[in-house]
């Protein structure tokens, strides 16, 4: 099956073009409900009906169109895929619309085959993956699969809007509830956001599960106290014993698995004074792998960590484990039809996990899933040096286009 | 020589309620050029005329009262003593006023005594020690050694007000320029904001040395990722890198000396978000000794701490020291003279060294000059929680009227 990756790269390039940035040759900023927003999900509604897809929009503004060929039963679960528009402030131009028009592109190739699948094809866009405005990630496929409802969605606020509100001024504010469990299956393509595919030389990776997460809130609490007047060994230094936590939890998930990851990203000392010792510093810990074992592990080492702290330094500490994610293991039949459509086209594909969340992980709780991902130049993501050359977008496409066709076969 | 324990108490608790915290037993707010300021100033100029001082404030807003006894030659460089009326924002009562009102009730006492100094002596307030609107402390005292001239202080601004006009608006803008160099000798009676008096059970100490201070401005920057696509051995985390810089200024300090401290007070991760891994992080430090030479061996350790983290993870580093204050000691003739008055009335002293900065750290440039500390319970200080007792306050104020009485002689 032949695709056309020049339209490939003008939809993409289009789309990055609302709200792009001033002074970067590409990146872009598309939060939920703006100008930019409205004007990217226009051109894919657009870009649908031109392909003669029925489009439909969901109360929470997820869009699908529904290429339902005369070969196919109208009746029949379709195979979905797709990704989301919006981005995160100043990200990159391919995170996100990759994997929507990679699955337009696909249902325009197969057009253009002539190819006769049996089920529907749909290709979707969900709102707010990016969780920068309303939610914090993962809001539209959420309400697809039932996790939030369609009300405590529209409720959500940025401090001064609703959601509601927010697609009602887009015109963005359809009817009814996408339902994923409808899917009889689901694909993704995605920017890798890290440097194996690139290191490995592979076009295309293919997701064996998305890792799971955890946020821990930790708090230290020591003494503050004159930084001049009181000698080191009277002092209970919140910051100095946090140093240590992020210390341990850096060697504790570097000792426990290839797959663990453990970062201290966010550190907040108080007073944060040049001369006054610090008397408590708040901290989050987020923790991933592709066993839950792993992230169980590491978060007692941090448990562990803090105990320690507190019987060798004198500060008391907490430990809350707030957000929680299981793994997600991806579908093998969807897998499977994957590499076999790439190995039918001569495209070599790498088996590898997912340390970010995507909006597969809801998908992937009610019907088969499985993600694709394209290479991303030094691993680079969420910024707008973010890059993924064109012809490595194409032969994603051809390999995300060929699961599809075997999937909807 | 007696003095009246109850006087002093009366002007401490007066002085206290100018800015006082509403939900707290004691404790106030006291920023130079506010209300409160005001009403503790005209309190103070009270205070000295009713004791029959001449008053004169300086351009900046120090306030000097001068005693002249018939015994005294009006030509003789007078003794002085005093310290600042303002507070950091939610301080306590002593800091600063138990200077000021001990030095007037020390000058009360020589008069109920009979006492016949030679020398005149004076009692001094100066403007904004604590440096929480103007400057970064030691404003009044910094112009009356010339180390900033009048016209550089009264053009400070708090971002919106200066200098000049926050004294008019209280009527606190006099002329000329109080002049530290004039004055035969200078001892400060201070709050020890430290815990060895209280250990030791002993009511006064007698400052050796005040310690210099470094501040540096350090940088750590590495690589902002993405912090679950990002594996443990492909980061260049800045946060990681900063936790091992501020435990080896901590076992720097450690190990350098009893009185060497060093701190990071201040530390700023960026972009500090639970999912990335920080990119840069921001750090100040705050390096003090008694020694000049331990707080440069301190500062070396730091650098060599930042380039081993450079050689080992791979971050950019840099350390900029800002501030640098060398030790100041104190004088031997006014430390003699306090601790023979002290022998004298029976009150035991304690040799020790101040870990903060003070007035007298500038007025030492200039004259001799010489502290005395009273006990800070709990070694609290710069809270509403800072006590020190009554009783502790009049005997501490005994030991500076003798060594007053003494250098006046």
């Amino acid at each position: 099956m032949e695709l056309d990756g020049e339209r490939l790269r003008t939809d993409i390039e289009t789309t990055g073009e609302f709200g792009a940035l001033e002074d970067e040759e590409h990146g872009r900023t598309v939060l939920t409900g703006t100008e930019a927003n409205r004007r990217a999900r226009e051109y894919f509604v657009e870009r649908l009906e031109d392909a003669g897809l029925d489009v439909r929009v969901d109360a929470v503004g997820n869009i699908a169109g529904r290429w339902t060929p005369e070969s196919a039963d109208p009746d029949a679960a379709a195979v979905a895929a797709g990704s989301h528009l919006d981005s995160v402030p100043e990200g990159g131009i391919f995170d996100g619309p990759l994997g929507v028009y990679s699955a337009l592109e696909a249902v325009r190739a197969m057009q253009d085959a002539g190819i006769e699948p049996t089920r529907p094809v749909e290709v979707v866009s969900f709102t707010e993956e990016e969780g920068q405005r309303f939610a914090s990630g993962l809001l539209g496929s959420s309400v697809a699969v039932g996790e939030r409802s369609v009300a405590d969605a529209l409720a959500l606020t940025d401090g001064r809007t609703t959601l509601a509100d927010a697609l009602e001024s887009m015109g963005f504010r359809g009817e009814g509830r996408l339902d994923a469990s409808e899917w009889d299956s689901w694909l993704e393509l995605h920017v890798e956001q890290s440097k194996r595919l690139e290191r490995a030389d592979v076009p295309v990776g293919l997701v064996t599960t998305i890792t799971g997460i955890t946020h821990c809130d930790v708090t230290v609490r020591g003494e503050a106290n004159h930084a001049g007047a009181t000698p080191m060994d009277e002092r209970t230094d919140a910051l100095a014993a946090a140093s240590e936590f992020v210390r341990d939890v850096e060697r504790g998930a570097t000792e426990i698995g290839e797959t663990t990851v453990g970062t201290v990203g966010k550190l907040d000392a108080r007073p944060n004074a040049t001369n006054v010792v610090p008397g408590t510093v708040e901290m989050s810990v987020d923790i991933r792998d592709v066993s839950y074992d792993a992230m169980n592990e590491l978060v007692s080492r941090a448990e562990e960590s803090l105990s320690r702290l507190e019987a060798e330094r004198g500060v008391e500490t907490t430990l809350s484990r707030g957000f929680d994610l299981q793994p997600t293991e991806m579908s093998e039949r969807c897998r499977r039809a994957v590499a076999e459509a790439g190995e039918n086209a001569g495209i070599e594909t790498l088996d590898l996990h997912s340390g970010a969340a995507h909006d597969t992980m809801y998908v992937a709780g009610v019907t088969d899933a499985a993600m694709l991902f394209a290479p991303s130049r030094d691993g680079i993501s969420h910024n707008p040096g973010e890059w993924t050359a064109w012809e490595d977008c194409a032969t994603a496409t051809r390999a995300l286009a060929g699961g599809l066709a075997s999937l909807a076969r």
